[in-house]
């Protein structure tokens, strides 16, 4: 326990400050409830009350209090603050302060500091038209949202890498606390570090209840509440009650101590080399559900339990019992000693607000492209594969991946061992061939390291932890920060994930739409290890869902890329690292594969979206429509189409086939459902209006049917992807068992072409008998285990040529 | 800690069982590198060893000391016990476990206890044809795969409940503790009742690395992971050391203790009333990754760090120096001291494994449909609502299913308490709507009760949590231990756990090839608070991309149910809950909403999928094909529909117009791909096949264009759905936002429909006046509030008449 008494709290102080809580608690309040007489200047009438009453009064006072203090410090400090809102349903409450404060007003002048901007406030809140009630991204100061709990330490610790100056006070609701994210995020000690990092002081905000019952941090005694924290690196100070005044002088007492151990913990850190064990402060503030408000309503106990979560007196329009309790509620908090004539915070507590960007709600690091500068990308060149022709070599596609983040984490370093470049990953970046990094810094870790360790230490910068949600999480938080990242997850995994990507797109979706946010760097996902070669690992390492779930999302803000080599994949990489707002998705696989483009025709390919094959292809005749058309996206699809159509051009030379590679997989969208969609000029060059395409898709087929809606006779488009065959065998038994391999796509092709080729019988026959064999070949191998290279390197031999003519 | 010095092994038993430990070893390591003289007659040659080396030995041997300790326990006290193993990718060293004690063979009879069972053993191992790497459904005595990290707790803690004799071991790899779900999961004590429920031993299996690196836990100290665990209601163990006797010694006497206190807390809690804030036991185990494996390899030390995490010899075929330390490593296990002549394993050892029901991989408790007792589901006409004209009353749709599972809980209860069904809810059941089963049984709650809490309680069986991941993996164990149950979730929030569903429909999709595995109860997600309906809580709360990450998945497991009204709900919750070894979606809202049709129409329109609703349409003339068809799925859809329908039959009643319901959505994929797909005859009969079809549908519209490729003419469907608009509104205004309201709907079949109707102009001009004076309606609300009952019914004041003819 810490000693909370010694805050030097000055009842004069304490007695502003509280009235400045007053008002926010006042506004909170008529946010949720008054439409009319918002400064309650007449009594309260029926008529004043909103006829819908929507919002969450039961967090909203806690989270006030622990502005106001935080408030307090930033007077006394000048200290630069970050405020992360877990419990986000106490909207309001984060409102009502910026507007307090100034800020609010500033980023939307129509809500001015007047009678007529507070009944404007009142009004808009979850209100058609208006703004949502929950903290979000429309909220001047925030980072975080708090609809979908788990998020707010993840992005409180990702908000402070890389950024020493910073403090992120992290408020987290106890119904949050028990979620696995959340639960996950404790951990943040073991990958902070004092010199080069912010700090995050965690204020668990334990006010006992969720929506409908209590919580079980909120249950545990402050022994095992202190015992589950310190085990995890912190040192945890207790603040508890239902006094303001006690309460206010504890918790800035709480405040101030935690800001001096932070500030000694880093002045060590940095002043020292090495340091940097010591252990984090935490706040645990256990104040009552619905503090100040109606205590028992209807005689039923109300403040401090799970009641108070959203509206406690309802009806109020058509219960005067009620309507009199809330005016009584509302003037308790003493509105016309708040607020002058005009309706604006009287001088002593609008003083009260730090200055400019000290503001919480003003402070740039919750605006991060106030901060964020332009990565410097280098030159694609020098990390190019030679690529003399297409399809003859091999190479891991995702190295030059690593190679070029190697640089931009070498070039973007600071003195301080800082920079604003990070990469996040659940313990696979060298298993994502992504190792490069490590040559010029090591993984993250605060822990002890011992001589058997390697690319480990406290200054490293790569964050490697086994939770695909802190890894986003943090990135998000890093980004939203000002910051450059990456998140690298195999395939199957980043669903552990996807609703916090969902969430991120919603955020950039809005956040688009607000003048005052500053664009910040886009979400890039690079998926790898993908389904076609988790051969090794098995089922439930293949799945490529997460391009299912990203496909509906807004189209201003997704893009689905699928590079089938090297050269394209440095690219759209190239594009995605300089892009601001979007939410990137990049699918490649790390094994080695066959490489097809140089540099130069990357560059074209990426930049068309997708583009015809001709060296591919067999389109004799300019004019001529072709009679079949192959299309891929993705590496190993773009594999197989090009081995189908060697196959076709050799078996059946006069058959007109053109091939076609899509990188950009939401360009297949009309043009009206996603900025990147083909024209109908450009669809039509690339799959004609007729002709039937056969298309081998890295995904689950049905995801480009649905992409395909809007086009010219969308059912003459015939598609093999994964279809959730899955388990540990060989790549070539993954691309049979989902029936996408080369000789499936031959027959699907014969089947489908406009012209019946002469010798198509043999085809097919030939196919069909290599399908047979490598049944056959299945079964020899679980008897007689023959050497199977060929097949891991995800090549067959090459086909025989044609029986002659 | 606790003394461990006690365990009473004999040194002939230590003996004993370290020898069947070095033969689960031994076996362990033939099956990733050995396809010949498996048993190691010869000497080792290159060729006896496979081509391609697939597994994970790190993990192993510190599993099969687990197994090799509770199989002692097991034969000394007779316990029943269900091993769960985080640690998936240890796969295997269970094989060989359940090899060894005999299993293996009974439910795989062509692997058997011979010299030839051995080889077929070793060859199937992470080979095509043959069996996957992991710990996964095909392993006997597994209710757990260990792929995707992070859920072994969870499953352990469901597979506990209302199981009073079961002890499930869950070993917890120091990687998956990093996890959120994982870190989520020790809460358990909060919510396991030691009079009613199993118990769950939790052995932290700490060998201080992941693929690549350190993990948090592994290099924490003692103290801070007994104050980590101690905080969340556990009393830790360690156990640790490199000398196996020491470790057996040690890790039997805390298997010991911790089943004494098990017992002892839970015959306290059986005996008196009450009890049970006891502490339970959990063991920490540290010992080296690759344990008796190559201590250096290369010079470089590869035990005890994460280079033994998967093959910690390389090249073994082409590097003579690799293959010897492999026969080395082999032959230290002593196998021609295991096995006898014909390649069994010698008596003694046999007989070291538990009998028959007893043994780990032969437990019912691992193969739930042998517990499973069908649901006792209520006759439906008492919970059926009394429907006298479709579309003319309110009725908030999930309450009846919140009654039929009250009475499920209350017919369904033991004379201990316990019961075979659950309902899971992260804190929502009340809100969903579902709070009738309070009338019967409580929220289970271990910690503190106040006397201001409602439904609370040690012996209740409703299960909240804040966590989306607990609640899922709870039932996934619930359910694959023999147990019935529904999870029920806000719908956007779904998405949190979306990936454990994901994997449980694979673990079910090679489950039903299984034929010894018995089938289970289904996995029941009702997907309420949907994304039409959480206009009060905003954007963050707007999600049905559940449906879209559900379509791909194994078509034999998945069902997506949308029924549009409570009676409809009722038949489909009473075939899902009466189903086996499926998932089942459920979405439909809490909200009031307007109720179609009665309890035996609804089974009608259920049993068929979908239905023409002839009552809502204009078709006078039989055998005339509709102009138009209107289709919905879903209930606000629906709504929606049936609106555009009645402007549709009031102002242009010449217009032949078809309405459409569907309630399973997976019907509209061909037969081919959907035990459910409506033959072509039956989609002709409800769509015909050229007339333009608008439907309106519950989630995102592409998902129903990806669903209906290959159906006749796929073009003419013109689908509006949910389009990513949302923020804290109206229910009506979120249909305008989505263009997918009555108005947009009518003008989309005008501009369809097969006819030009006359005054059809009219109509569209009226909708397009609607849909304005709703624009200036919402800046209205902002500006002057007026009273918005209608509009929070989701409903619009009925259509004037038409004009005058």
């Amino acid at each position: 326990m810490v000693d909370t008494t010694g805050s030097g709290y000055t009842d004069d102080e304490l007695d502003l400050d509280l009235r400045w809580w007053a008002a926010a608690n006042y506004l909170t309040v008529a946010q949720i409830y008054l439409q009319a007489n918002t400064l309650l200047r007449d009594p309260l009438r029926a008529d004043d009350v909103k006829p819908r009453l929507l919002g969450h009064w039961g967090t909203s006072p806690g989270l006030s209090a622990i502005y106001t203090v935080l408030n307090r410090h930033i007077r006394r400090t000048g200290a630069d603050w970050l405020y992360v809102t877990g419990p986000g349903h106490g909207g309001p409450a984060l409102v009502a302060a910026t507007y307090l404060e100034g800020t609010y007003s500033e980023v939307y002048p129509h809500v001015g500091q007047d009678a007529a901007g507070i009944e404007r406030l009142c009004r808009q809140f979850s209100t058609p038209g208006g703004i949502p009630s929950h903290v979000s991204v429309q909220t001047p100061g925030s980072i975080h949202e708090g609809g979908e709990l788990g998020y707010a330490l993840a992005h409180a610790g990702g908000a402070a890498f890389d950024r020493p100056d910073l403090v992120v006070a992290c408020v987290i609701g106890d119904g949050e606390a028990e979620t696995g994210p959340l639960s996950a995020s404790w951990k943040l000690p073991a990958f902070l570090n004092p010199r080069r990092d912010g700090a995050v002081l965690p204020i668990l905000h334990l006010n006992g209840a969720k929506i409908a019952g209590p919580t079980v941090l909120g249950r545990s005694s402050d022994a095992d509440v202190e015992a589950y924290l310190s085990g995890q690196g912190w040192t945890p100070m207790f603040v508890e009650g239902d006094d303001p005044r006690q309460v206010f002088r504890d918790l800035a007492a709480a405040v101030d101590s935690a800001h001096d151990t932070i500030t000694g913990l880093q002045e060590a850190a940095r002043s020292a080399d090495g340091g940097g064990h010591g252990r984090w402060p935490a706040i645990v503030l256990r104040t009552p559900k619905g503090w100040t408000g109606p205590h028992t309503v209807d005689g039923v106990l109300v403040e401090g339990t799970h009641r108070a979560h959203q509206v406690p007196l309802s009806g109020v329009r058509d219960n005067p019992e009620h309507l009199t309790l809330l005016e009584e509620w509302l003037r308790s908090y003493r509105p016309d000693t708040l607020f002058d004539v005009e309706g604006a915070l009287v001088p002593e507590l609008a003083a009260l607000a730090p200055v400019g960007d000290k503001r919480l709600g003003s402070t740039p690091y919750a605006n991060g492209g106030r901060l964020r500068r332009p990565l410097h990308v280098p030159a694609l060149e020098r990390y190019a594969l030679d690529v003399a022709a297409p399809g003859t070599t091999f190479h891991e596609t995702t190295r030059v991946f690593g190679e070029l983040m190697r640089d931009i984490y070498a070039a973007g370093t600071r003195s301080d061992g800082g920079g604003d470049f990070r990469l996040f990953c659940p313990d696979e970046t060298a298993s994502n061939r992504l190792g490069a990094v490590f040559e010029v810094t090591d993984r993250c870790w605060q822990l002890p390291v011992t001589d058997f360790d390697d690319g480990l230490g406290p200054d490293g910068r790569v964050m490697e932890v086994l939770s695909e949600h802190l890894c986003q999480g943090w990135l998000e938080g890093y980004l939203l920060a000002g910051g450059h990242g990456v998140f690298a997850s195999y395939e199957a995994f980043a669903m552990v994930s996807v609703s916090m990507l969902i969430q991120h797109a919603k955020w950039l979706q809005h956040a688009v739409t607000l003048p005052w946010r500053e664009p910040v760097s886009s979400l890039n996902v690079l998926l790898t290890s993908t389904c076609w070669r988790n051969d090794h690992n098995g089922f439930s390492h293949q799945g490529p869902g997460m391009i299912d779930a990203a496909i509906p999302l807004a189209p201003d803000v997704v893009r689905i890329w699928l590079p089938p080599d090297s050269n394209t994949l440095l690219s759209i990489a190239d594009h995605c690292l300089r892009s601001v707002d979007h939410v990137n998705l990049i699918v490649v696989d790390k094994q080695p594969h066959l490489q097809y483009l140089t540099l130069d025709e990357a560059a074209a390919h990426c930049a068309a979206g997708a583009s015809v094959w001709h060296w591919a292809g067999n389109e004799p005749d300019a004019g001529e429509p072709p009679d079949i058309v192959l299309a891929a996206a993705g590496d190993v699809p773009t594999q197989e189409i090009l081995a189908a159509a060697e196959l076709l051009r050799a078996w059946v030379p006069y058959l007109r086939v053109r091939v076609v590679n899509v990188v950009d997989l939401m360009a297949l969208l009309p043009p009206g459902d996603h900025p990147h969609g083909f024209t109908d000029a450009s669809f039509v060059d690339l799959f004609t209006v007729d002709t039937d395409v056969v298309f081998a898709f890295h995904g689950y087929s049905r995801a480009v049917h649905e992409l395909l809606h809007g086009r010219p006779d969308p059912g003459r488009f015939h598609v093999r992807g994964f279809s959730e065959q899955g388990t540990t065998t060989t790549p070539f038994d993954m691309v049979v068992l989902n029936r996408m391999s080369r000789y499936h796509l031959v027959i699907e092709a014969l089947r489908r072409s406009r012209r019946v080729p002469e010798r198509g019988d043999e085809l097919v026959a030939y196919c069909r008998a290599q399908l047979d064999r490598h049944r056959e070949h299945v079964v020899e191998y679980l008897e007689d285990m023959p050497e199977v290279r060929d097949w891991t390197v995800g090549s067959t031999p090459p086909p025989p040529p044609p029986p002659s003519a």
